[in-house]
């Protein structure tokens, strides 16, 4: 019998269709590779970006030349612009507001036939450390609401690069589904007084059937209803809402699970094209007692089409319990 | 500079990209075509399907037999299951119920290379008659809440099976994003004491700057705050808020104009793959004031990545004036 699971944050039902439930082996989509051996972002090829905004460069080489371990750098595309006022107005109807944002590039590594998921834990580490110094400096612009952090990973997911990298838009209002997440946080905090991601966790890892791993800091485990075959959410153990908050230590923790959770899931579906999203407090709101940042995982294995689009309801036809099952049988790379 | 709009029902703000516009030509997606003959929804083949539950018979021939215009019948692997109670149950934190449903497969011609663009005027009428009888047949089913209609034309926007087809499926609850349009409306509604669809469609008509085509009793528009490029929503131009209660004639006037949209995508973007998605009120609610039904066309002409599925803020590098202008050029078919 298929089944209707909530969400119990943003209250969204999905269809978890166990009838049409499938083997990982069944999902085992057309590997990521790299075709091009450089590009504008490998090293040696600086000039080619705009000028970096941050770097790791271990051996104080100079900006914009080789020598680094990772860079930030302006989208030369960017879906929002840096420069100008909100100038917010109407039209009858309807509200408009100038693209007002930032939109920045984070270049994981030097490497063009890298990933992500075969960096060391330093080197990931300091991908999240890249992510929470440009926040901590987005935050400063009180024009920005809010800065989504998310990564595009294969042509299929929507990347447009090969070369590793993922990206930061920081954006005049808060993103809907972040106010959505918010606003289910808030109620259930509103009638319990306990944040609802910290009873997630408790009761996870207390239930282990969607815990994928853990930590002494964190936990990888399938949403009781996942939207996707195989999400997978990352999630600090102990309240904690906004990112950006986080300590070098505590980075480091998130950095050792995201690179295992990347390999398991390389290993039990034949390394898919994925998206990841971090979900963290509004800038303004770092103290949330309700609200608890995380990671959402989402490999690209099927497709969403007229059903989704129309009702927000997905099919997932694969079990979060089978999942996580599989997920857990990765073997460790050591 | 880009620009950030927000739609007027459901807050949703989306990025329309100026700086990245692209005229029509750059979004010439594959053109969808059949690539078998025949399959289990051509005519002659009507046992390989489960029993029809309506099908459209002008010469009075034998169910389950050749001699229809189109037939509706159960989806061999339905997303929910027809038998059973919904026995909603807890598991600490988190709530379940049985996927019990409806799930059914309009098939809209019996000829396997034929598609809705190029049926006549009646041979749509008759497909928009059939989604109708189903809703007032399947809303007498205590169980359901809402029925969602919709299509997927192309192996790309989610189409399995290329013969012509449409579906519906009934929900035990009302779809969130449908949920989210009737909380917008009502909101809307009780600061106006207006539809805020009513009045979408009278400032459209008025301004006409994202007007595609309107008739006596119907426009078809591309709204404000496009999710997709060449999004564009057909609606009745007087208040109905269930489709179900539509008069013949008035679904004789939708099929007109649903025809001649799709040919005008069809001409501008090369025939491309495509969802449409019906909304309209609740079972319950079909005599809601604040709310009005409209069928939504998707073309998929763009991948939705990791900033989408973290945000729910859509990129759109076509703005919906430049979208209205490429299909108001159309010619119209005699």
């Amino acid at each position: 019998m298929p089944e209707l699971r909530k969400d119990p944050v943003v209250g969204r039902w999905v269809i978890i269709a166990t009838e049409r439930a499938r083997r990982p082996s069944d999902f085992v989509a057309e590997p990521v590779r790299p075709r091009a051996s450089a590009c504008a972002f490998c090293e040696g090829h600086e000039s080619q970006t705009p000028p970096e905004i941050l770097a790791g460069r271990p051996s104080d080489g100079r900006p914009n030349g080789p020598g680094w371990t990772y860079r930030v750098v302006p989208n030369k595309f960017p879906a929002l612009r840096i420069e100008g006022e909100l100038e917010p107005s109407g039209e009858g109807l309807f509200d408009r507001m100038n693209g007002v944002g930032a939109h920045e590039v984070v270049i994981e590594t030097p490497q063009h036939g890298a990933w992500l998921a075969g960096l060391s834990v330093d080197a990931v580490a300091d991908v999240l450390f890249a992510f929470r110094e440009r926040m901590l400096d987005l935050k400063k612009d009180p024009r920005f609401a809010y800065v989504l952090v998310f990564k595009n990973h294969g042509e299929a997911a929507g990347a447009s690069l090969e070369h590793p990298h993922s990206q930061l838009i920081a954006t005049p209002i808060i993103p809907i589904m972040v106010s959505e997440e918010l606003a289910g946080s808030a109620q259930y905090y509103d009638m319990k007084e306990r944040c609802v991601w910290c009873d997630m966790v408790r009761q996870e890892r207390r239930g282990r059937a969607r815990l994928v791993i853990e930590s002494r800091d964190f936990v990888a485990l399938e949403p009781f209803a996942p939207r996707f075959p195989f999400e997978t959410w990352i999630l600090p153990v102990r309240h904690r809402a906004a990112f950006e908050e986080s300590t070098e230590e505590e980075l480091r923790g998130a950095a050792a699970i995201l690179g295992e959770i990347l390999r398991r899931v390389n290993q039990a579906l034949g390394e898919p094209p994925f998206n990841f999203m971090l979900h963290t407090a509004p800038f303004r709101e770092a103290q949330l007692e309700s609200f608890h940042w995380h990671l959402e995982v989402i490999p690209k294995l099927t497709a969403v089409a007229g059903f989704e689009w129309g009702s927000g309801f997905f099919i997932n036809p694969v079990p979060p319990e089978d999942a996580a099952e599989a997920l857990r049988a990765g073997t460790i790379r050591s």
